[in-house]
């Protein structure tokens, strides 16, 4: 069944049936739209704009990912589904290793979000092999690639899972979120929290890296100004305002 | 799969994992998840509590329900997904007819929601006819029943579309929404909008309604000083409000 083309709010709803479909694919998880539709909610608080907020963090975090010893993304169903090239550009430019890591782990959909990266330009995917624990976390959960996620040292997750971003930080890890749920417990857990909308972060933050790159110095400074719970709390009050001043 | 009982938002991720399931039962759709999702965030907003203003919204709704002439419930996939037995109690109470009435409407699943609420006790549930036409919704959305809610004065419309809400009150009906987004248009353009989460509202409407019954005067007071969009904004206000004082 179509949206009609008449309706209001026809490219929203176009999208949610995009995503829908990624359920069919087995690439999301039915309970990935659940997430995914709060995040339209604070999206909507954000007025579906970049906050000056989220470049700060972003360009923080392009800082630390250049810097990497050994920096990966981890990538769940939805961020698969929804920007799946954007974060295969983004490895590149880093460049980072890319896990597959699912917060309804089964090793049939690890293997087929894998194989829809790799269909798409994705290359040495890991996630497949996971002989690594993330301690703290309940089975099949606390999963990971020894070579990725368990020895990296900087660890980009997007649309994260409160429980496993706390892990990760009690693990040492500098853990770069992308939330927009500014007083989530993975917004609050992460050392940076790019609080925006994950289509529109990967590419910001592949544009940044690629300008720490060219001049470290600039980003280097921000990075020593950076107060992570005061930016979000700088966005809440962004939220909360535009909600006062929302037009009716 | 099942979320580990050790996970912190335990009860959240499980009503989650349960309206998913009832997408595999055909009784939901899945942009229905993404919808619950969105609900989900305005309700963390509300503090997870029905706020004053939805109590003055639905005592209100409850004397106009209990003084219609002929009162319709339309029910949708996520409404009979998430609160069947309440919504027949309801209808019960008031009385009112039950209608079907899908986003995604397609003649098997209209049978199939309904057949659902019959099975939990739920009588002459109206939909599978739908001779009925709704002014200005392109089909096969501005389907409806004759003796339903084409008939019906008083419609009320636990979350709505905002384009159907829109063409219900074009056609002179009184229509009550429930929809925790107070700037919807959905809830902007309902007669009465009770901004609260479906499984307290509902409930709450019922007990309105047996009082409303018993003391009519008290209930039409608040009738005659009611104002919907002076009451949205308070419950606006409140969201901000609660966004500012959130702990972190």
């Amino acid at each position: 069944m179509r949206v009609p083309r008449s309706h209001p709010r026809y490219r929203s709803l176009r999208a949610r049936e995009l995503l829908a479909s990624m359920v069919d694919e087995g690439v999301a998880d039915r309970t990935g739209l659940i997430a995914h539709g709060r995040g339209e909610a604070f999206d909507y608080f954000l007025g579906e704009r970049t906050p000056p907020e989220a470049r700060l963090a972003a360009s923080v975090a392009a800082y630390r990912l250049a810097k990497a010893r050994a920096p990966v993304i981890s990538v769940n169903g939805n961020v698969a589904a929804l920007a799946c090239k954007a974060v295969i550009a983004l490895a590149k430019a880093v460049p980072a290793r890319v896990e597959v890591n699912l917060f309804h782990r089964t090793e049939k959909r690890i293997d087929l979000v894998a194989s829809y990266m790799e269909s798409l330009g994705g290359r040495d995917i890991l996630g497949r092999q996971a002989a690594g624990r993330i301690p703290g976390l309940a089975q099949p959960r606390a999963k990971c690639s020894r070579e990725g996620i368990f020895s990296a040292d900087v660890v980009l997750v997007p649309l994260e899972d409160g429980d496993r971003a706390e892990a990760l930080k009690k693990m040492g890890k500098l853990v770069i979120a992308i939330d927009l749920n500014p007083l989530s417990r993975t917004a609050l857990a992460a050392n940076i929290t790019i609080v925006d909308e994950l289509t529109r972060a990967i590419p910001l933050l592949e544009k940044y890296v690629r300008m720490a790159r060219k001049e470290p110095a600039r980003h280097a400074r921000l990075v020593r100004g950076f107060d992570n719970v005061q930016n979000l709390l700088s966005v809440r009050d962004r939220m909360a305002r535009n909600l006062m001043d929302a037009e009716r």
